[in-house]
């Protein structure tokens, strides 16, 4: 045996050699074959080998990744986000700076009233002891109910896991359903942090790129041809962020049942279902036993400072996911799960009056303005095209903010460098004052 | 390219062939060579190799780690530890059963006052929206003030992560400090979770057990036998948990010293630093940049329901920590933050007059049954051994559940089968209970 692996280790040399030199060649003569496409005629030809001597085709696709990961060494591009943005605008603003902002998707509302109370319920009611992982079982119950209620499915206590937001559900279910080697298929433009979690744990991301032209829409073929036999999980955002898109229901339909004819996951992050505006179907009233959806109290109840989330899945989904947040955090604060739990009490419908009123504004702003971009179905944003020679939305963001106004880059939502995203979350005179900047800039610039 | 990538993946089956065949004779002859010494011997012949050939020793040995790791696939051992036995205990606590807590390490008094008030102040003082992943600035800046106070050292907010729980630092910390298939010393009994993290990342841990007989204490020389080219980070936690020793200070010097020569990391677990009985210093005062140390609120301020604590380190490690908690989890909730910074101002010298004295009338009694056991020096517990043929501290603490008490079998620490782990977390007349009990059972055994 150590021979054998001796030998593999002197290939690897060699490997590592030739690597190197392409390197140095695809340097000097610009990008040539992408390596998406390499890789994937290279997986064709290991599916074919493994098939002719009889070894197990997801353990030699998974040794091949190691070795692609050995050679690319996936690099954290320093990309520029909504939150790179954010926090330039803070110090701008720890700076004396008036910064109006339309970078983060943070409501500026408050947490119902009825939060306030909670706080000062917890010392007294005891919540302030270690708990049980998945959280509290009474607000558990009442997160089953109100979700069963609210998108008309049979959802218990069983199915739900309480995390540290919506993000962090996110995370366990990439990293402990997926295997490092597996595929995960995102549809762009997309909230980074699908992408992020997957490259954390190892696993390849394939990007499925959709246009302002189509609408925004993905369509059943360029899924179908993304998914090969590693492909295991598909990541749905309806109502999208960045662009407010909701999938007709004939297409939704479409893509669950590819999903379930290749056996993939579905990770459906629904936070923003408060504020779909048109025809919306929660993933879970397919009832489809591999589906993950992710809800959060950020959005829908203007708490996204008290990091309160979860995850509902079939039990087998929920006790694995439990395991890495045992592993992680033990569990989240009871105090937190309490004041949640009273919040869902709240009646919250002015909040989705509120943003949707803002929405429009925008978008009328925006169409004035001669932007291009697609109304919203829902969610916070509208997601825009700068029509103007070599617009860079890194660039724009960046004056922009030294104008006192912050927009993120669409860059950050994939490949989308002539976008900028713009949140609904300011009242309807600053979203008007910031649209004018913006409109300033644009003129200055042209 | 792709030739040498199909040659490796035909060696790759005859690995599996072999390792197949390998692994039908052990079954047959029993246990034979361990594959800690196989193991190592391959790395040593990996490594020579590499050194003839020119390839790059850290990546030839990752690349074995992944071939090891594929043919020997890391179970998740389902032991049993004092948190199964407390899930077991609270169950049937529900049922109407009395359990005396002696499993757990949760301290039974509330947490200050002032916390009381804080959690009032929350909602208006405005803790209510995304801030700051290392945390709020004013926070870290007390704990960096009360840290560098408390332990006469010059600690900058720079050094200061919060998170949620120290168990999140130590998983931070870990998971990106460290590669797939570099190593990990430990030294045991300890709390599982330093091993679980380290094995959730790919990483190898390397045990040092240490014994009751040479008073918990590991040598430089075991220590220094165990390091190897892929070690990359020692663990350290005491005053310890479970058995309460406190390194003497010059034993702790060689090992930090032995650290600083082979270029480790030191991953020091101090949150029982507020209840030790002995002389004892922090890590922190070598000024060792690639010192990594954890604090926690649960423990010293009564609050492991808030899920709150800290990482101390060179700001280049927090920078790294904090890509892996923006990503999990965005931040620690600013209303929790808020609660314990007000925590900080509280006096709680009391707790640790408390556990103190518990510990004391636990020792006591222990000592009194004959258990083989050494007095702790800090910390909340006490290790003990169990001498009686046969004894098994998982059967004992399940049978013991059933008389009413919870401890922690030793197992959930190491290869301690023959020791159970008691905490000093409740009265002394409720431990003397639990003693009592503990003291039946073991007369029934014999």
């Amino acid at each position: 045996m150590d021979e054998v692996t001796l030998k593999m280790i002197e290939l690897l040399k060699t490997r590592t050699d030739i690597a190197k030199e392409i390197g140095e060649v695809k340097k000097n003569i610009g990008k040539g074959v992408t390596d998406e496409a390499r890789e994937d005629s290279l997986r064709g030809k290991v599916i074919s080998l493994c098939n002719n001597i009889g070894l197990d085709e997801t353990m030699a696709t998974k040794f091949l990744n190691f070795l692609l990961n050995e050679s690319v060494k996936v690099q954290s591009r320093n990309k520029q986000t909504h939150l790179s943005i954010f926090l330039k605008a803070k110090s701008l603003e720890a700076q004396g700076k008036k910064i109006i902002h339309m970078e983060v998707g943070e409501p500026d509302f408050l947490p119902p009233k009825i939060v306030k109370d909670a706080l000062e319920e917890v010392f007294d009611k005891g919540f302030l002891k270690y708990g049980q992982v998945k959280g509290m079982p009474v607000f558990r119950e009442s997160l089953a109910k109100y979700v069963s209620k609210k998108f008309n499915v049979n959802i218990q206590q069983d199915n739900i896991i309480v995390s540290p937001g919506a993000r962090f559900s996110i995370f366990t279910a990439i990293t402990t359903l997926l295997n490092p080697g597996d595929e995960m298929i995102v549809i762009e433009p997309a909230w980074p942090a699908y992408k992020d979690c997957a490259l954390n744990a190892g696993i390849k991301v394939r990007t499925i790129n959709t246009t302002v032209e189509d609408k925004w829409e993905p369509s059943v073929e360029q899924i179908k041809s993304t998914i090969n036999s590693n492909t295991k999980m598909i990541v749905l955002n309806y109502p999208n962020n960045p662009t407010g898109k909701i999938l007709n229901e004939k297409l939704q339909d479409e893509i669950i049942q590819l999903a379930k004819e290749n056996n993939l996951y579905i990770l459906s992050d629904e936070i923003y279902s408060q504020y779909a505006k048109t025809s919306w179907k929660s993933i879970l009233s397919y009832n489809y036993e591999k589906s993950i959806v992710t809800q959060s109290f950020s959005k829908s109840h203007a708490m996204t400072g008290f990091r309160v989330g979860y995850g509902i899945a079939d039990s087998k989904i929920i006790e694995k996911m439990a395991k890495l947040e045992a592993l992680c955090l033990t569990n989240v604060p009871e105090a937190i799960q309490y004041v949640a739990m009273k919040a869902l009490e709240a009646d919250t419908s002015n909040n989705t009056n509120t943003v949707q009123t803002r929405l429009d504004v925008l978008s009328k702003k925006a169409s004035e303005m001669g932007l291009d971009f697609v109304v919203p179905d829902g969610a916070m944003y509208l997601f825009a095209r700068i029509n103007q020679e070599g617009f860079d939305g890194v660039n724009f963001a960046n004056s922009a903010l030294e104008k006192g106004l912050a927009v993120a880059p669409g860059e950050g939502f994939g490949n989308y460098k002539n976008f900028i995203r713009l949140s609904a979350c300011q009242d309807e005179e600053v979203l008007v004052e910031g649209m004018n900047i913006l409109g300033n800039i644009m003129r200055t610039n042209n």
